[in-house]
C-alpha cells in the first residue's frame, strides 16, 4: 500500500505519493522558473470554487504560451482523482504546467520544449497559524526589496518567482515578524508572499489592484464585503495611507482572512484582529462550506 | 553499464545519467525558484577558470544564506568527479544550491529548509550555434519587458528568475530573430538570456555595470580586450548610444564570444561579423586551452 498520509501528486496520469514526486533538474520549469501554478482549497472534503481556480490556471497557462495536453475539465477530474486517493480532506491542492525539457540539443528557443502538467495535494497549509491569525499576525514591510514589476514578470500569471518574497522574508524573521509585505517601485502597497492585503478605512476596504495577483481569495473578500454592506476600492494604495488604517488584514487560499495586528512598529486595533477583519474571516469559513461554492470529492 | 552519453547529475555524492536527475516538486528550488547555481565550461578535457567560476557560485549561496554543507573544494571535487564519470571532454557544468523542501508543517519560514547541493553536466552548449555567431547573430531589444530590477532579484547572484528573457524570447522569436536583449527601467541595455552585451566604438569597449550578472566571460573579454590594447568601459549604456555602436557582441560561457550583426533593423558591421568582435572570439578559443585558466580532469 502507498502511503499518502503526507500527500499525492498526479503526474503522466498516475496517483503516486508526494514523496515520489519530481521534475527533471534539467526541466525549464526548474532552470528557468518556466511554470504557471494555482492553488485551490479543499476544506472538509470539497473544493472551494474549483472553476475560479482552474479557469485562471488556464489563463495563465495560455498567457506562457504553453500547451500542456490538459483541457480545463481534465485538470478537475485530476485534482478530483488525486485529492480522493489521498484521502485528505482538508488540503492544499497545487497544479502545475511546466515548459519542460527541450529536446533540440542546445536548443534555448521555448517553442521547442515539451510543456506538461503535473499537480500536488499536501495537507492543508495555513499561511499563518490559526492560533495567530486569531490574534492578529505580525508585518514587515521589506526596506531592500521592491516587488518584481509586472512588465518584467506579470504577477497575474501566478508564478514561482518568488526571489522577492524570500527575501523579504529573511528580512522580516531578522526582525521577528511573522510575514513580509512588499512595495513596489513607487512606494505603493503589493503584496506579499501567498497573500493579498487589505486595508479598513471605517465602512470602506481598500486594497491594490495593480502589480499583485488577483487572487480568488481577494475576490471572495471584495464579495463578502459587499455582502456584509462594506464598501470596497481596488486602487493603487500608498504606504503612508495605508498605515493611516483602522485595521489590515491578508486573505489567502491558506487560511483565508488573516487579521493583521501590528505592521512594522505600528499597531492595528489596539493590536489584536479587528472587527471587521474578524468578521470576515469568520465569513470566510462560512463560504468555504456553502454549497454553491463548493465541489464535493467522493472518496 | 549507466549511460552518460547525454550527461550525469552528482546528487547527494552519488553520481548518476542526467535523465534520472530530479529534484522533489515541493522543494523550494522549484516552488519559490530558490536557487543558487553557476556554469563552468569543461573545453578539450579541462575545466576554463574553474577557481573564479566556483568562488562566484559560493559568494551566491552565502547571498541566498544557504547552508550546503559542502565547500568550494568539496565542489571541485564532486563537479570533477561528475564529469571524469561522464566522459564528456566539452561540457556544460551546472552547480546548483537548492533551499530544499521545508521538514515543518505548514512552515513558511525560509530557515527552516533542508539546503543541499547537486550538479549536473551535459554536452557543450552554444547559446547561438557556432555558424550562426561566426557570420554574426541578430538580438531584438524586447519592447513589452524589461529586466527584473536588481533591488528585486539580485542578478548578481546567479538565479533562475528567467520570466522576462523567457517572455523576451518569445518576442525574438516572433520577429524572427536569434535572442533577446533586455533593457531596464531607465531604458539602459542590461543582458539576455545567458549572456552580456558589449558595444565597441573605434578602440573601446563598453558594458553595462549595473543590473547584470558579473559574468566570468564578461570579464574574461575585458582582459582579453585590454591584451589586444583596447579601452574598457562598464558604466550604464543607454540604448540610443548602444545602437550608435561600431559593432555589438555577446559573452558567456556558451559559446565565449558571440557577434551580433543585427539589432532590430539596425545593422552592424556591414551585416556580417565585426572584427574587433571576431578577433575575440578566435582569442576566447586560444584562452581557454591556455594551461594558466585550465585544470585538468583526469578521464
Amino acid at each position: 500500500m502507498n502511503d499518502f498520509s503526507k500527500g499525492a501528486a498526479w503526474i503522466q496520469g498516475h496517483v503516486i505519493p508526494i514523496s515520489d514526486a519530481a521534475i527533471p533538474v534539467t526541466d525549464w520549469g526548474v532552470t528557468h522558473s518556466d511554470i504557471a501554478y494555482d492553488v485551490v482549497p479543499v476544506w472538509q472534503g470539497g473544493f472551494f470554487r474549483l472553476d475560479n481556480y482552474v479557469t485562471r490556471f488556464m489563463a495563465s497557462v495560455a498567457a506562457l504560451r504553453m500547451d500542456i495536453s490538459i483541457d480545463a475539465s481534465g485538470v478537475k477530474a485530476a485534482l478530483t482523482e488525486m485529492v480522493a486517493t489521498s484521502g485528505l480532506r482538508d488540503s492544499y491542492v497545487a497544479m502545475v504546467a511546466a515548459r519542460g525539457q527541450n529536446p533540440v540539443s542546445g536548443s534555448r528557443d521555448p517553442r521547442d520544449c515539451n510543456n506538461h502538467f503535473y499537480a500536488w495535494c499536501v495537507p492543508y497549509v495555513h499561511i499563518v497559524k490559526p492560533e495567530v491569525a486569531d490574534r492578529g499576525t505580525s508585518v514587515w514591510v521589506a526596506k531592500h526589496i521592491c516587488r518584481i514589476p509586472a512588465n518584467s514578470v506579470d504577477p497575474t500569471v501566478k508564478n514561482y518567482h518568488w526571489g522577492d518574497f524570500t527575501g523579504g522574508m529573511f528580512e522580516a524573521k531578522d526582525h521577528g515578524f511573522e510575514t513580509v509585505l512588499l512595495l513596489d517601485h513607487l512606494g505603493n502597497v503589493t503584496e506579499g508572499p501567498g497573500f493579498n492585503i487589505f486595508a479598513v478605512f471605517g465602512d470602506r476596504v481598500v486594497t491594490a489592484d495593480l502589480g499583485v495577483l488577483h487572487g480568488i481569495t481577494r475576490r471572495t473578500v471584495l464579495e463578502m464585503a459587499t455582502e456584509a454592506g462594506l464598501a470596497v476600492e481596488t486602487r493603487p494604495l500608498p504606504l503612508e495611507e495605508f498605515l493611516e488604517a483602522d485595521e489590515v488584514f491578508l486573505s489567502s487560499s491558506g487560511g483565508g482572512v488573516i487579521p493583521v495586528a501590528r505592521v512594522d512598529d505600528r499597531v492595528f486595533s489596539n493590536g489584536v484582529a479587528g472587527p471587521v477583519a474578524m468578521g470576515l474571516r469568520v465569513r470566510y469559513f462560512d463560504w468555504i462550506t456553502r454549497a454553491e461554492h463548493r465541489t464535493e470529492i467522493s472518496y
